[in-house]
């Protein structure tokens, strides 16, 4: 027996309406056949809201739903997202001093997961990701978080190249965590406006962002074996900006 | 066909000697009909080296191995053991200041994997497990804690009540975190021959290990969403007692 999922959108207008009302959608799929002036309108929506498309062929489609689908299907988000500005803008007005992390190459939403429940423990207001890359955060997702992701601005960006200018440009510092960086965590300034960016275990920070930040550090280690989970790591740099703000 | 188990010391003789030369083993099985001299001292030799015994029913071992068995059975554990006094005397002759961590509840081997990468890069020397309620240290565990639990000393005792009272008699302070303590973490001095105790997530430490503590601390949090992952706490701690040590 066929068994439809719950979160999903069947169909081209179902699918720009829920555009239109910014319904938080984790990804578009459109049949490699599908074109016409809708198909178009769903590209440039989708792209205004930062919601990636993937085409597939129709047969993947058709293994989703029993519903007329017009080729195109939306999956509904578990969390919502948030627009930058606006979160900076909210945090700002409520008196807040700024402190947001972003995820570069944390790619697994288990660990976008822990580092959301400890992101809420300790203050921060958002968590940047990129729309390319990161699995759904899913009811999976959340569960792992302990609720943490509903409680945390998830900002979903097209580039964090951009995010990071837009941040700057706000009177946001943007800080790098490095390995070989000469600056130790416990000498930066987190009691100013910041965001944080991550890397993942593996490949660290992309350089290219990383050359746009305005200063790199790194956690002093008491050994040689430098192999922190990002999620611990997380965890030390956001202790260190609670306590400075204490 | 019948594997046999790679890890498992098989009959009674073997399993005397394996427990005579100090070989780390994770826990015996015995044949509830198994009986005489041997297996007493087998019994007495286990209980002297903190290794679990479990009575098992015949059918248990043979499913293990086809080798004569004798109703007894061993299996070599992937990480090795030390006698807590012995690592005491170790840390102290080498002129470090002890760091220790207890887990009392995290019985999760793959936070305890976690957990020991997090200790080896901020300076911790143990980690004192009690010997029953955690699962088998094997090469998983090994494998996740990155090659970790291979460079710190691993103590599994009989009592952790026991093991805080040599702490103490060797002049080691042991703190407790637990989330109604009213002194905070930071106002805590670790720059002393300290260990912490960490329970479970949803228990917390035993309430009679809380009592023969010297005192308790907790993580300031920025909001009352309280639930941290015991790997991501145990890393503010850490990363906290590294700081007031450089």
């Amino acid at each position: 027996m066929f068994i439809p999922k719950k979160n999903i959108i069947v169909g081209r207008n179902p699918v720009v309406e829920a555009l239109k009302q910014h319904l938080t959608i984790d990804k578009i799929l459109v049949s490699k056949k599908a074109s016409g002036e809708i198909v178009n309108e769903i590209k440039q929506l989708a792209r205004a809201n930062n919601v990636p498309v993937q085409y597939v062929p129709i047969e993947k489609i058709n293994s989703l739903t029993n519903i007329q689908h017009q080729g195109i299907v939306a999956f509904k988000s578990a969390v919502r997202y948030f627009n930058l500005q606006h979160v900076i803008d909210f945090v700002v007005a409520k008196g807040e001093t700024p402190l947001f992390l972003i995820l570069d190459g944390v790619t697994d939403v288990r660990n976008i997961g822990a580092i959301a429940r400890t992101a809420v423990c300790c203050g921060a207001q958002a968590i940047i990701i990129p729309d390319k890359g990161v699995g759904a955060l899913n009811e999976d997702a959340v569960k792992t978080s302990a609720g943490a992701l509903e409680q945390i601005h998830i900002c979903r960006v097209n580039s964090l190249m951009i995010a990071v200018d837009e941040l700057r440009l706000n009177g946001i510092s943007v800080f790098a965590s490095e390995m070989t960086a000469t600056t130790k965590l416990y000498n930066l300034n987190l009691n100013i406006p910041c965001a944080i960016v991550m890397g993942s275990e593996e490949k660290g920070v992309y350089p290219a962002l990383m050359k746009i930040c305005e200063n790199t550090f790194h956690i002093p280690m008491a050994n040689n074996f430098e192999s922190l989970n990002v999620s611990v790591a997380t965890g030390m740099i956001l202790y260190e900006a609670m306590k400075q703000r204490k």
